[in-house]
């Protein structure tokens, strides 16, 4: 988290701001059952629960329990139940048992964040300038936090809901045009060179997106657009899934063991492959960007068309040529990637789908995270783990940045990540 | 399942046991939330929602798909989702992900057992009498299967809120006299000889209660009541969790692994022995009989004290001589098993907690299942478990019999398991 | 160990059975290398090192240091090394890492099989009539222990060369008469009723064996001879191994997950069955009784074609009607279950392969194993095991007798088990 | 691997070499009985056997099947037991069972090396100078592989013979002159900027090494040398294993579960931290570098001194301006990393212990690996893993290279490795 310069200052923008992120991740939440507010299927996922009560522990955490000597904390128990992993912030519930928590019940949860929306908003109304210049970071923070856990609560449901042999769509998809065709793949040649990469120091960033520093590029080509659903489809039916040639070799003793032949929640029924998605199954759309899909899959498709991964400097250098635009979750569709639009020479770069890149995620040079138990929370996950860039359908507008890292294991298929394919140039 | 002489044959005794046992269940279930309904906290334990499901699954499966030509499936795929292990019905959907079914939703569930309640009764109603004898014994297995979720809803339920760190008592506690003390241990003499064991043919009894048939016993004594909590706290603080010689091999292999140090749902606060019940943890009744023991730490006491566990056979013959009596489920408290009375040669046979016994879990002298699916019930279980006697504090009164055999591994704990010595004469 | 009567306390006849017994196991182990001595392939089995030491260690731990004050140790740290799971000894080394001394190297371990061989000899030799009474029964139980471990050795070697791609073949195959046949499968009927089971306390007998005591017995048939492999193959073509129907709950999971489909060792080259042994890979022979298989399978196999496995009474009541005869150790061909001869009511009772019975192996009625380490011979072994009776042809012939019990894990396949059909009377 | 510009192409020349690199394979493996041939402690380490066949599999596979008419292969199932990874090649044997291969014997193993040394020997004699050019790369490749085995064959040994409770020490340790200090440490300023980063095209390489590229580096500062233990130890008894803030969120999972509190292979006695080494277990030389940490450690390490790791550029940046010179295996100490010599600016560059450095191993700006089964050499594990640069005690001298570039897990810590700090300037 970079604190030097967070956007917003002035006290009715904050409470603007803090009431559409609050309001965001509840409405996402309306239209579910308790039951489904419960699930968590894997120990990466949590559950819906426990992502709204968690949001609301990091503002009673970090904001209420530290700078508002009036705040009442709502429950003893929560500063243990919903703590994710500060471990200066003290002993934590363990995470696969995040989903065993029937109490709390959704009521008390919503209870809970009602009783933190109220704390924040009198203690923000009450602070002076002066306060509020000191406590707007901590503020931006929490609240990219929660745009982070609303598209985490997406995924982590999309994931659950998945095991469940009924299928259910939980949410209206609004009509969109179909039947869009994505351009034909060209390449957009790149010179390279030493380039400026990382945070401009322009409103809020997260610690991991600085220090700014140069990177020397080589002379690249990026595809204009991201690989579509059609275009990996010809690479599963080619025998990809079969042919150790186009694999790391982790990924091949993965794919061999957990038999994956297509990206997740894909099937193949009467010939046509379908994908489970948050407004239920239906047939995969062919022109839009392949989706769920491993930095594994990734890197194996682009090894079979003689390609590659870009860098995550690559993918920033010449992302930093367009505007921020795309689709994201103000968009309504937050589990269907659309087809790329024709005439830009790179589209999609922003929204739609999450871009593995080909570096693995790493400290910038002079990289040095703030002190306390905010300090934890990115340096301590650079290890293991590969960089995505650009947001997607199911990323706030507002949470996306040119500079922003997103990153998860390499073989992680539940986000809604996607690739673009770059080639050195001859 | 034995079949031959059913005990209720006319339609209204029929009904009147149907509207009973089914309103049980739900009746157990109303005090939980939804998101309690959901919890499943290990393979072996299924939700409370999961409960109710497949109890109506098994009247719609067995008996209304079979024999009512009228009856309408409530929804095509519960056949899928609530198979519990019958091979014969199909596929069914795995048991670890049964906590992943968010929907149906609770009130779908209602529902379901609604619908199947009301062609129920219609079936009943409209079945001649000659009908009615052919099927009673079904409806007969159809509620003893339902009497047993019942109390594995308790179990199940308690075993996952016992992983919440709230420890919410889910029911009440009715004000039962506390304050008495076990009887001193005592030994019953029993003569042994040539004994009858099994169903006597009189009312229902499941498949692997019979044949009767003869066993030759040598000559025992049991003690007048099972073992005290107070009693195995002694062996505790003995050092009996850290001394392999009072352990079977697999069991120390298990207890080290795990690190048992005392019965599951125990832990000493400040010196005093607490236990999570379904009322709220509590201070242990060092009175009552210990429960949610292992048969490895019931034969590890017994080892310590020099004697050993009764086989089945002997529980039987001395059981055999005394009045079906004790505290079920009907008591009101469900979690609660009571210290003994005084007065009677041999007490808490039945009620209060299981007794493990010395007998590992297999068939009869020509025991010979029913066929088709009906016929998965209960043998292919005989393999790796252990028999326990005498139903407890969680079993509905009417569920239980002298020859009723129940099973489980022997490390499993989250039973409301005890146990009683036996030791061989002089 | 049953002490009141060993067979032998005359200084020769024990000297002569010592160095017999001694001799046969460095003759089992002569023909192999000492990388083949390394091999350990799963933590249930024990490299041939092991067995050598550890049966020398068993003489040197129960007898020379606590009869034989001149004794002194061979190495300080083999008290350790070579404890198998003697709990009141001390701490042992890890048993899944036995695989792993490549210290003390083959050498080393014989030169410490001739030290204790020595002392051995010379304690024997210096005892009094009146002292070797005294240890007389130690001795025998240390023989009967290093004949058992003359059949792991073989077991647990033939398990690890199995994985060798190379199938070596490491002991010749004498020239046996091939090429008959098994007698038809026939019955016996047996009359039950009150039987004496257990060791008549003639010569020597584990613990297990005893007390002598009565059982009542149903009448029951007893299949002339076990089931051949021929038949069992009927079995595997009919499909049983994809049948769910014929199998316990805990085989069928069993089966699916480790893809079992035929007995241990075989498969189907061109159309037939071969299997591996210790005079190297060959046909299966059709007419030899079935070997390497599970308890589980050998109840899948009974179940087929309506029948079962005898109980260990069953087999023992029918089996003292025979003498001890059959083909043993001695026999020349370790690894080679031959076809049943004509003309017996009941055949092969004794010796080719292990059968499985349809008894847990618990304690006798009475049963008290004796103080001290020597204690946990047999009795920490009764949970999860199931009994097999009558030796194999890789079992010493003086180590059998019509008591004796053997135990393994009901899913256990790397013994020389088989087992014979039993069925109700009319 | 690149082929460009091999350093030998005299046939002199690579007999010589040939013959050497050859010779010291065996005479690693001299010293050690045939049982520790045999031993494999982890799936990721295997046999010396295995290593001496391996490695003779290559020169057969790669070079005398493809390239010499007249070759008979040594035994046709060694093509799939002695494969390690190469798909390409065909199936091979499963990698942890390479410890369950007692046949071929030792024996055998040296017959096939001598058959291979005899073959290329042969084949490279009656080569024409054009052949030797085409197969000179090749060779050296096979080479560069075997030497790369022959450091593998230490740090698999030592792993296997550390679990043995009888620390066995297998090789002498020549008298060194002892009790030397380290010097203080001292930091190295280095400016950074444009630099060029790998294999210079001159003698051989592996792949991963190219191409050279530039890479822009920030100013940094260098230790003088690696930590030594005696700085490690203070971190230990800092409490440095408990506590959270300085370890990467992996590295603390990791160390809670496996209970990890020093390097491996330390322990501490009466006081005194003591290491096992292939020499015996001895007292920890305090001024020696740290060795036998994961990167997890070392990070940690560089966190609670307020430093970091450099990066592998910075290194090799760094490296360049000093010889090659260290202690390597022809020191004839192949486990005694020595503590630094004063004087230099930085020292320990090269030798004594492999450098953890800051990189995820990845490819380099336009790597392309070669055709064939070779491609399989380096780039397929560019995935998960950490760089290490600079060699070993245990590294052969002519093995070692400027730009090469070694790759481990994060938590691999059975290699001869440590590392050196490094801190941004001012």
């Amino acid at each position: 988290m970079a604190f030097d310069s967070p956007i917003l200052t002035d006290c009715g923008d904050i409470l603007a701001r803090f009431t559409d992120v609050r309001t965001t991740s509840t409405r996402l939440a309306a239209p579910l059952t308790p039951e489904d507010w419960m699930l968590q299927s894997m120990q990466e996922a949590s559950p819906v629960k426990w992502n709204l009560a968690h949001t609301s522990w990091f503002f009673e955490t970090f904001l209420l329990q530290v700078h508002d000597a009036d705040y009442e904390v709502f429950h003893a128990d929560f500063c243990y139940l919903f703590n994710s992993y500060y471990n200066q912030i003290g002993k934590m519930h363990p995470r696969p048992d995040r989903g065993l928590l029937s109490r709390p019940t959704s009521d008390e949860v919503m209870r809970y964040r009602a009783h933190v929306d109220e704390a924040m908003t009198r203690f923000i109304e009450a602070s002076s300038d002066q306060e509020l210049s000191e406590i707007a970071p901590l503020i931006a923070l929490g609240l990219a936090h929660e745009e982070q856990h609303q598209e985490l609560l997406l995924t982590d449901l999309k994931h659950a809901l998945s095991l469940n042999p009924l299928l259910p769509g939980v949410y209206d998809l609004p009509s969109i045009k179909t039947g869009n065709s994505a351009p034909p793949l060209s390449w957009e040649q790149m010179e390279g060179g030493l380039c400026e990469i990382g945070w401009n120091g322009k409103g809020f960033a997260f610690d991991n997106e600085g220090p700014r520093h140069k990177v020397y590029l080589h002379p690249f080509e990026l595809a204009n657009r991201p690989v579509t659903a059609g275009e990996y489809i010809e690479f599963i039916e080619a025998g990809g899934y079969e042919n150790p040639n186009f694999w790391l070799s982790d990924a091949w003793e993965l794919i061999k063991q957990d038999e994956w032949c297509a990206p997740l929640y894909w099937r193949k029924l009467d010939g046509v492959w379908r994908e489970y998605t948050l407004h239920g199954e239906r047939p995969v759309n062919l022109e839009a960007p392949v989706c769920h899909v491993s930095s594994y899959e990734a890197a194996a498709y682009a090894s079979w068309v003689g390609t590659r991964l870009p860098t995550e400097f690559e993918w920033e250098a010449a992302a930093s040529l367009f505007p921020l635009e795309g689709k994201f979750l103000e968009n309504g569709a937050p589990d269907a990637p659309q087809p790329a639009a024709d005439g830009e020479r790179l589209t999609q770069l922003f929204g739609d789908v999450w871009e593995w890149t080909a570096s693995p995620y790493v400290a910038y040079p002079g990289f040095n995270p703030p002190g306390g138990a905010i300090g934890e929370y990115n340096g301590k996950f650079m290890s293991g783990q590969m960089v995505l860039r650009g947001g997607s359908c199911a990323t706030p507008k507002g949470h996306m940045r040119l500079s922003y890292r997103n990153f998860f294991p390499p073989d992680a298929r539940w986000q809604f990540s996607g690739f673009r394919l770059a080639r050195d140039c001859g």
